[in-house]
Order: C-alpha cells, then sequence, then structure tokens
C-alpha cells in the first residue's frame, strides 16, 4: 500500500465574484479555508488539500495543463475553454440567488434587434467570446464579436450594436433600459479534474468524498428538519394527505398511543403543510435546521 | 372552484428602523424577500406576495385607502392613524431588543417639569402629533404640540419645554442628559389587514398562514431544543423537579433501562437546570437551535 | 438562607482583539452582552451579572486589587501580572483561529541570531516585558528588554534586536520577512477569579455555573448531530468499525427491522465516515448544528 | 455704548443635505464649524455666535418663534412655513452641483397624465404639501394632496398617481422611469432673519457682516486670479479684444515696456481667452485660486 | 462659416486605476466631469464634450473604429492595440506617484531566470500580450505569453514561470517576493485622436485648447508662486545666485529702494533656497498654490 | 569639504493620532510623505530624509539612544521619557483643532474630589505615569499611581479614584459626565534632535531648513494673502486705521491716482477690516490662499 500521508490534491477556488459563496459552500461541507489578505494562498483545516485562488475564466485553463488537479468554475467559462476536462458534478449555486447564471444576448430596448437573426453584420461585444461565437455559428449568423473588458451594459448602442453579458436576475438589464433577445447559455458551477487527476486512485476517491459532502450541504441548503408528535393512528393519514413526508422516521413515544413523527422537508413546503398538521392532530411541531443531508 | 392561481396579497414592509427585523423574521418564517438597491419593489420566494416598502408611518394610511391588503407596521404609527384597520396579530419584535418601543415624555435632567400636570401651557415637539395630544387629552392637559422632522432630542431645553420621543432601551435619552417623566404608550410591531381584505376569504387564509409562520418563527427565537439520555427511572423525578421541562418527547432507547428526552425550552432556562439535569443522572445533554414552533 | 436576590457577580470581559470572540461565546453559552457604543458599562440578559470592558492586559490586576470578582483574559496577560488569582477553567478559543496565541522571539529573517543563546547582550521589544524577563532568567541569557507601544514589528533591526511579538497563524510574521527563533509561551484564555470571590459561596456557584456553560459551548462548536436510520442487524458492525461513534442514541423505529441512530461527533470526523455508513445500508443521513454539549 | 461683549447671534444651520454644503460655505466665509458627533451643539472660531443644527424643514418656523436670531434655510422650506421673516440674502450654492433645488410635479413616464390640468381630481403625494397647494390653487386644479415622509419616488403609481418631489440634476427622476410634468419652484438657500433680530442693531450689524463673507466666498467659488507679463503697447488690444478682462490691475514692471497684468475671471473663461492672449505676447500667464471676492 | 453651435466633441475618460486621476486633471484644467453611479454616460461643464467611460484598454480601438472622437489613455494599452491613431500629446500623470508606469518581467526572488534571455522556451502569463510579445520578439526569445485575467502576480512560480505586469513604485512586488528581471516599457497616459478627428478643423481646435490646458494644469502641479520684498539693490545678486528664479517679475514699491519679486517656481526648490532669500534680505517670503501655467 | 551627497537623516514620525496632521504639515512644508500600508518604512520625495513611523510615546526613546536623528513628537511625550533631547522647536499643530494638547485631571462628575490636594491617598489611573508622578510631587501630594492601557475614561469612579487623560476640546469628557479638577500640562508638537545630531553639522543644517520650512507652512495656516486697488490718497488712512495691516506691499497702478495694495493677515481678521476696506474706497478686493509665510 502506498503510502499516501503526503500526497495533496491541488484544488483551485474561483476568484470574484464565486469566491465568497464557493468558501461558504465548502465550510458548510466542512473545509474551512482561509484567505490570505495579503495575497498568498488560501489554507485550510485539511492538510490534504492544496489550495489555489485562481479567477474563474481561468480555472479550466490550468487544470488541463496540469499545473492543478480540480477546481470549481461556471461551466459557461469552462466551456468558453477549449480543453477535455473531467466533470465531476454540477453544483447547484451562485452567486446571489438560487438561479444559474445567464448568457443572454442584450440590446437597447428601442433598438431594432427583436430575434437573434437580426444580428447579421453586426458588432457585438462580449467577455465570452468563444461562447458567443459558438451560439452565432450555430445560428448561422455572421456578426463580429469583440472582447470586452468589462462594464459591457454600457457600451450599446454607442460602442456596438449588441451585448452578450452575464446576469442572474435580470434587474441589473432593467435597470439600464435594455432588452433581452436570446439566452445562449444557462450555467451552474462544476466540479472538474484534470484527466491525470482523475485516472490517480487516491486523487479520484478525495475529488469524489469532496463532492459528496459539497452535494450533501447543498441538499441542506433550502431543507430543513421537521419534528412532532402524533397520535398514531393519525399515521397513515398523514402520509396519505402529505406526500411531501415521504418516508420520515417513526418512533414510539412512552405515552401510550402517540408516536414521534420526524423527516426532513423542503422548507417552503412547511408554509403550506402546517395546518394540516395542526388538523390531524400533530402537537408541539418543531423545525431545526440541518448542514448536510446524504439521501 | 375560483382559480387562484394569479391572485396576490399586496403586502407593506416597514421601511426604516424596522426593515432589517422585519425581512429577518419574514426569513425566519420561511419568505426570502430581496430588497433592490436601486429602490424597485421588493421581490420574494413566494409568487402569491406583491411587496411594497413604505414608510412605518404611512403602513397604516396605505391599507386603509385600500392601495394594499395588509402590512407590518408598529402600533404607535398605527394609533398615529386614525383609520378602522383589521388588526391580525401582535408580533413582538422590535429593532435591536426583545422590548417593545416606548413612547416617553422627556424633558433636560434639570428641568422644572416633574410630572404630566407641569406640562400645562408648555411647548412639545414629537413625531408622534396624535399619540401625544390623545395623551394630553387623557390627562386634561392644554399644551401645544408641534410636528418634528427628527433628531427631536435636541431640541429641549432650546427649543421647546418638552419631547414625546420613541426610546427601546433608554439609553440614548441618559446619554443626552434628559429625563423621563411618563410613558404614553408601548408598542410591538402588528399585522393588519384591511376590512376588504380580511373579507375575501383567499387573501383571509393566506394572512393567517403568515402569521401563523411569523409567529412560529417569533416563538422559536429565544428557544432551543434540548436532548438528553435519562434512566427511566428517574423520568418522574425530572417532570416534578422541572416544571420548565413540561411535555417533553420521550422515547425508547435500546440500552435496557434508559429512555431518550427530548424537549423544547426557553434557552435562558438552561443555564438553571443543567446542573440538576446532570444531578439525576441525564448524559449527553445537548442543546440545538430552532427555526419554528408550532404550540 | 440569604438572600441573594440582589446580588451581583462582576465580570471582566477583554476588550480588545478577544473581545468580539469572548462576547460571541458567552452569546452560545446563553449569556447576551450589549455593548454600548458611547463607552458606558455593558448589559447583559443576566441581571446578576455586573459588567466590565477591560484591557486584556489589564483584568488580572482588577481582579487582584477586588475591584471586579472575576474575568476572562489570555493566561499571557495574567502571568504578566504577578498576583496571585484562582484559575478556574481554560477556555480553548481565540481571536480569528482555534489556535492559541503564541508569544515568539523573532528577528529578521537574515539575522545572526539563530538560537535563544545568541541573544546575549542585545536588546529586545516587547509588549510582554514580565514573560519575556522571565523567559530569558530561566535560560540564563542578560539581554536588554523594553517596553514596546505596538507595531513591534517594524522595529527590528533598526531600532532593536529582537522582538517578542504574539501571534496566532505566524503568517504576518512571514509576511514581514522575519523569522521565529523560539516560542516562549503558549495561551489560551483562562476565566479568573479573585481570592474572596472564589471563598463566596454565591459567587463560586454562579462562576461554576458560568464556566459549565461556557465550556458547553466550546465543546459544541467543532461538533454536530448526526443522525440516521439504519437497519438493526447493522448496530454492532457500526459500532465497530467507526468507534467515533461511541454512545450513540439508538431507538426503535415503527418499521420493522430499524432503527434510528443518533449521535454528537466532530465535523471533521463526518468527512471520513459518511462512506462508511452508506456501505452498511445507512439511509436518511442528516448533519445538524449544535448549541451546546454537557459530556 | 452699550456692552456687546456678551452678546451672541443664534443662528441655525440646516441639518440634512444641505448641512455639508453650508459648513463649507461656512469656513470659506472665515467661520470654521465643529459639529459633535455626539449630537451636542456645533461650535465655532468665533464666540460670538451661537450654533444650532435645525432640520432645514423646521428652521423658518424656529427663527419665527423668536428661539434663534437667524439661519439658513432652501427658499422652499421658508415658504412651505408660513410665517414672516426677513430675507436678507439669496445664496446660490446646493447640494451637489451650482443648480437651484428645482420641485417638480412628476408621474410615471407611462403616465396619461400630460400637463398640469390632467391632474385634476387625482391623488399627489410630496414632502412639500404647502407648496403643492399654493401651486394647484394658482392653477385653479383640485386634487388630493398627502404628506411624504420620503421615498416619495416609488410611490407612483401604485399608491398616488403623482408626486410632487425635489430635484437638482432630474437623474434620479430619469432612473426612476418617471417623467417632469411641470416645475413649482425652484430655490436656492437663503439667510433668513427674525423680525426681532432685524430690528437690533448689533444683531443685525453682526448679520450684514456674515452675509458680506458668506457671499464673498460663493463669489469666489467659480472665479480665479490670472495674472502675466504684457508688452506694455498691447495693453489697449487686450482690453478690447477681452471685455471678460475688465478693470485689471496694471502695474508697472522693471522691464522697460513691459506691465503685469493682474485681473480676476470666471474660470470658464479661462478656456477661452488663453489661445488669444499669447497671440497678443502675454508671457508667464498664471492661474491661482481666491477664497473670497469683494465687488 | 459652418455652424459649429451643436457640434460635439466624442471625448473617452479611461475606466479604471486612471479614472480617478483624469478627472482631477479636467477638473484643474477647468472641465468639471459629473460620475453617475448609476452607470449613465459622464456629464461636464463644457456643452461642447461628449464623455464616454471607457476600460484603458479599450480607448484606442473605439478611437480608432471612429466611434469616439479622442481619448486619454495610457501609452501602453495604445501599443497594446495594433491601429493607426494620431498621438497629440504626452500627459505626465499617474496613478498614485509622479511616476510612470512601468510593464516589468518579474521572476520569483529564488528563480533561475537571471536574464531575458533565460526565458526561451517558458511561460509568461500577462495582460499585455502584444506588448510582451513584441519585447520576446525584438530580443529573438521564443517564449509561450497567456492572456491572464488579473491577479497576475501571485501565479509564480506555481502556474508559469514568469509573468508582465505593471508596477509604479515597485512596493508590491517587493512584497511579493518577487523579482524584477527586465523593464519593457514606461508609459504616461497621452491625448489620442482619430485621424478623422484630426483632420476636421473644429475638433482639431478643440483639441488642442484641451491639451494646452491639461498641460498647464500639470505644469501647475508641482509648482507654486513666490512673492518677496527685496532692497532693489539686491536684484542682480538673486539673479545670479538663484538661477531658477529666472525672469521674475519685477515692479516698483512705494517704498524707496524696494521692489516686489514674484516668479514661479518648483516647489521642491522652495526648500533650497529661502535661506539664500532670507542672506539677500529678502522680506515677506511668501509661497502660494497655482492652478495653471502657461509657460 | 566632506562628501554628503550619500548622508542621509533619520527623521521620526510619529504613529497614531498625529501621524495624519504630521504628514500634512511636512507636505504642506514640501515634503510628500508615501506611506505603505504593509508596514514598510516611509518614503518621502527628499532623499536626504530616512523616515521612520513609531510610536508618539516612543519617538524621544530611539532618539535618545541614538538610532534616529531627529523626530517630531508631543512635549508631553518627550517630558514622559527621561533623557537630554535638543528642542530644536515647538510646532504649534494638533489632532483636530489648533489647541494643545492639554493633560488634566479627570474626576466623575459626582466625586468628592473637588481639588488637587482631596487626592492624597487616593489611585489614579494614566497612560502618562512620569507626567503624573512629577505633578503629585510638585504638589506634595501622595497618591498611587498606575499605568493604564488604554479606555483609561471608563475607569472611574469602578477601578481608580481619578484618571490624568488627553483631551484637546473637552468633549469627550463631558460626553463622559466627568469633571476637569486640574490641568497638569499643555502641550504642542515639538521638533526634537539627539545630541549627536545637533553637533554634526549637516544634520543641524538640514534639521533647520526642515523646521524652517515646517514653521513657515504653520505660519500659513490660518493667514490668508488680501490684495486690492486703493486710491493713493487713502493709504496713509488705511495704514492708521488698519494696524494689523501693517507693512504691506504698495505698487503703483497704470491708473493715475491708485495704488495696489497687498498683505498677509490672518483669516479670522479679513471678518472684521472689509466694511473699513470699503468706506475707504477699496475696490477689487480679493483673498487667496497662502502655502507658506517666511517672515
Amino acid at each position: 500500500m502506498p503510502d499516501t500521508s503526503e500526497k495533496t490534491l491541488k484544488l483551485a477556488i474561483p476568484k470574484g465574484s464565486l469566491e465568497g459563496p464557493t468558501i461558504d459552500l465548502l465550510a458548510k461541507a466542512g473545509y474551512e479555508v482561509y484567505v490570505s489578505s495579503r495575497g498568498l494562498r488560501p489554507t485550510s483545516n485539511d492538510s490534504e488539500l492544496d489550495l489555489y485562488l485562481i479567477r474563474a475564466q481561468e480555472v479550466a485553463r490550468y487544470i488541463d495543463q496540469g499545473f492543478i488537479d480540480c477546481g470549481i468554475t461556471g461551466l459557461d467559462w469552462a466551456s468558453e475553454f477549449d480543453g477535455s476536462l473531467v466533470d465531476l458534478a454540477e453544483l447547484p449555486f451562485s452567486r446571489a440567488s438560487a438561479m444559474p447564471t445567464r448568457w443572454v444576448l442584450v440590446v437597447p430596448e428601442a433598438s431594432e434587434i427583436k430575434k437573434p437573426e437580426d444580428l447579421q453584420g453586426k458588432r457585438i461585444a462580449t467577455e465570452g467570446v468563444a461562447i458567443t461565437e459558438r451560439y452565432l455559428k450555430s445560428k448561422g449568423i455572421e456578426a463580429e464579436v469583440e472582447f470586452s473588458w468589462g462594464a459591457t451594459e454600457v457600451k450599446v448602442p454607442d460602442l456596438v450594436d449588441a451585448i452578450v453579458d452575464v446576469t442572474e436576475t435580470g434587474s441589473s438589464i432593467k435597470a439600464n433600459k435594455l432588452r433581452i433577445v436570446d439566452t445562449l447559455l444557462t450555467s451552474f458551477p462544476h466540479f472538474y479534474a484534470s484527466q491525470s487527476a482523475a485516472a490517480d486512485p487516491w486523487k479520484r476517491q478525495k475529488m469524489e468524498r469532496l463532492v459528496l459532502l459539497l452535494k450533501a450541504a447543498l441538499e441542506a441548503r433550502d431543507k430543513v428538519g421537521l419534528k412532532m408528535n402524533l397520535p398514531a393512528d393519525k399515521l397513515p393519514a398523514l402520509l396519505e394527505r402529505l406526500p411531501a413526508m415521504r418516508r420520515p422516521t417513526v418512533s414510539q413515544l412512552s405515552e401510550e398511543g402517540w408516536v414521534a413523527v420526524e423527516t426532513v422537508i423542503h422548507e417552503k413546503v412547511v408554509r403550506d403543510i402546517i395546518p394540516t398538521l395542526k388538523e390531524l392532530g400533530a402537537e408541539g411541531i418543531i423545525e431545526y435546521p440541518l448542514n448536510k443531508i446524504v439521501a
């Protein structure tokens, strides 16, 4: 058996708007990450991890070149880069909301561009040149695409005819008096590995455990634990009327004729079922927070 | 059965010092509210809610005029306004502490005004003109009340003889070298509805569910879950000596002669009962946080 | 029995870098502390506590002089002061990490000082004069020690030959191109009492309860609750293969042949055992946060 | 001759958005004002001034009631209040730009209200109830005007049909997708005195000196000093071609045939005349800043 | 003569680290620029200017494409772009100091790369791909150059062998324990125009006036006015001993035998000449600030 | 003549509350100081200066020990230290106002300590132990003085009977409900040199030049230039009635019978003399700012 005591996994965390949410998610999964204010490399409470803070746009490149083993970055930026990575998992979190990042084709509200085809012969500015060119090609449209260093939304209509930009909620688009013509791509972060890291048994197992815990933390994010005491004879009615409460843990109480029912449930569902629970005679209903759920 | 799929409830959130606590409370109740930094209307994770951010002073007026269905605002501001609202619930939370807002009659430490009657013929500045005039009338005192646009506490004694102002802890009053003469009103936020919203079955049910969940979140605020293993024969002694632990959930453990005891209890009580629990032989005592409690 | 209804315990909270972590820990223990922005004395939700915010360096002095009954401060600052306090407990928390504060002897990377003995005849600046002089004496080294009012790390090599300074992670030492020669002391906060407070039965009991709850909160800091359903016949295998799960609470489920297993476990261990749990057939594995653990 | 050594003038500074600019202007006029962060009364480097920080809306009221002698506040808020003040000077400064505050009648971009008359029978929210009612009366329009506690711009169209609000540049109106229907009032700050202060010789002189210096500072704001050496025979051509340089100070230089020309001029004019100055043979042209100008 | 009353000049201001200094310089030149916090286009006090805020990297591109007439950006970014602009002036200002931006080839302190030639076959990350490739070509070195999205300094040595990055003072390079191998380019901002704008008489004149005033403001930046009274017979000695005071303005004073001497001088020189001035009998020496100097 | 080209003067800038004002003053004197955010040594635009940022309390010690040549620090801290420095100049500036720092003996408002003698046998906390002990000795009072690490004002009356603390305006003392019993010391910053630096001709000259320029900048702080045109025959009346305008520079204007009068004057005086100037027929009165004045 090989000595793995000094093995480390080189993991990239995406610098920028995903940085905070990624570090929060790692913490919920049990990995505390400490970021230095002096630009040194991040450290963590897992000595087997060797952490790098790399711009989301560059994570895929450095994994592909083999400088790091794996990393978290958006599907969008990975697809912007033309390499061959192993996609171990989609991690459905994002910057501010629970919605994926959308790459949208945007024009001024008053623009004559109403549909993608109207772009023929026009000029488009974007940070995602490859994403945009792939989209245009798939539609058979010819247009000039130029790389934009940022603040893309103020370029229309003075400097370009349209832009392809990122949005989560669409609110800044509305505030800038712009209009969405089409969605090119929706994207959540993924966990990517290099071919060679995926082929190394120790690294593979380490990455799979990381992915399992990250998913367990994501799974727990919008769910809660729900616990109550119920007359034992109401249990069938409960399960019939509330399919959301599938597979509860039921245990005997000391008090004759009562059971304790406990389950994991989406927090939004709690809003709807509490009246029914009370109707069925449930007592002492409490809701408590969760850290992780392994399905 | 009417189609309710497009129904919405217009709910006002009080802008100002109660705004943050109200949004936090809604979140604990399961309603995530997103406030735009650009002054647009708030949105939430419940598509049936149509949210408005309205100054606490104006919530009652716009409900009464029928522009919104319901809202959360202080009893003080609702009583300042002279309309006919339906009061669905008191929600005992506040800005910084768990104490209600107090409207107090305040004078400089050195003032000759020692009791309310000394106000006869004096001038009072306040943001709560109606509250103050109602108070004076009930006491049979005649004094001049003028509307103050804020920073009321610096007006005595140069500009007016006394002020009626809001306080939670009294600490800023002490720091300004002022003295409280009387308390006019104590006030928690309430959930108010318009007459017509309260008469609409769908809106009524929606509001009652909201109120139920808000109260469940408030109920959980200062309480915790407490769990321990106990020799089964100590259970009567536990219940006798610790009345605070009324109605615990007791379940059988695999280990012969032991039961698991679980209850919900005020966090402050935990400080006092742990020594007794240990004395009775309890083991593995853990305390965990709660999100909601439905009594 | 004496009337204790008006008794209070005078407790010092260390002002400075430990202030926030100490107040957070008290909150987790059930004692909410409110710090005034106007420099007034802190208040709390326990009317039997009389709180003082005192510089960590001075807590021991004022306890020893009898002006306050007890307080929390670092072992380092208490040992800097030469009095006779009662040490009721070590509380292993710190500013930013879970590591103790280290007092280290530091020189520039390029210094010729390689070992403590090289200090003979040199000049050392430090905030901890007594700590440093005790250390030098124990080593039989003679060197000049001068009190430094702060920013000690920029004094080498221009103004002094070496410094004795505080570090948690060592990162600012590296960033300043300094080198650690030796560690003089590692220090966690302790709970200290005066001789007379420790001899007063009411104060003694009050302090012991405080210490019990502070320790219970610290104990819960890195631990979590773990709960799962398991085929009853896999229970022995579980306990054999996962010694970390010693003494779980096991209760019968309604479903034949299944038990609910619940335990408290170090969060870092969760990372390692989940694959084994799944292998043994565990279902519905959830992890939840804890507030306090009384062993 | 009366002893004036202990006389003081009670002067109100407007609290709120005009506070900073007013204090800056006083500083330029030679009066340093120190505002306490603890809510105490401001102090200054003129012991004859007794300063009050009072909401812009209330300055006129407290002057009229005789509690303070004089103050600076907007013409708008003074006209909102129905008293009889002495208007000593208009002081043309404002919050962010050099433009006066405008009170504008605003509706949503898509509103059917196109001209003031369309307001007949509608509801208007505003902080300036008197300004709005006076305007409506002058136009013979009947509409409901309600006092708004702030954030007025988000009330249309949900809660009211139109608003009357304050703007300097109109940019926030555009950003909120609103449209200006009419301008009710443009307003600069004025220096107001009470009838009795204006009749007191000492106070009158003190106020007139203050006004003189405030105006001198305002006059210097956009002007600069311009100085150059010029062949003496080009002086007539200079004065003819550059009327903006009226009344320069001309002095003899030691060098035969050259004069030094110095003048005060609007900074914006400098942009236009420098080419002409060079053409006329001016040398060593320098521009320098001014503090005050007394015409 | 064509009507120029509606003519405007489209001018780009560089967004990013040069933005503040550029706007400050324009203000000193007499052009107040107002930047909207809502991302709208900047406005100014010159209605003939049409302002754009464009990333420094993109200014040259949009001038060359003819979308804007002219703009201010670094020589470095203009040379990164391969177009044909008209260079109207170098404007020697920068971000934080008065030193030009330097593009430097940087490696870790411990790297084996000691001279540019050691880069043969290595990998270099940089935001300035064209600058770097041109440099390598001129040296006959073949190396791989990859575009870096930022935080370039943390990439060596883990991800690349060397970086080409921007520095003003070199202090962050030292702090990151890096070493400068060579300087590729030093760069101040320039004022660039498009070919067509430079050929338009009105635009040409407008731009030349702008450049004249910008240079006058830069000229005044480190200079001051110096004024003194001097015995007339000491004037020759003054001019002989202090060549820095060349061409002073000398005027007769009323007092017999005295002249007033006034000059413009570099502020740093003032430090050195004051003792000499006093020795020569100068009195009432004052130094005053300048806004603009037209040589 | 020795080669001084590589000579440097080691100058200490006081770290802490005097740091900003000291750096501002140096800038006005012509020495731009750049402070690194990474704790490195400050640099300046004078390569002959070697700058150190040292706590105000320690400046005197390190000058006396000969590690630095000279420095700026308060008279208070220098007198706290018992060495033999050369005092080259008092520099009358301070933190926030133009008033000196005062060390005051302070007690709670309600304390029975009314005069210094009441301190006999009491306990005093202070950061200035030597200042306090010297004061007590001079008064023949015996009291216990203990070193306080800060936040001294909250220690009375709980922990000590009185404190000796620093104040500029006395406002925080009033806000803390304390009372000043006596003033021990008023203190402005001084420029101190070591004996050996004062004896080195090059260093001596360098320091004297620095002091000359610092004083010139301080002198200009509250003064302004005032310039006007005046009928020549009113000159005697001007000088007689306005002694503050002593020694103006008077020069002939081209216009017959008029002179230009220019002087340097305290800004506060401007407030008083402008009416007189106008009365005498002065025209075109302008006030402009100054950088330095060498008397």
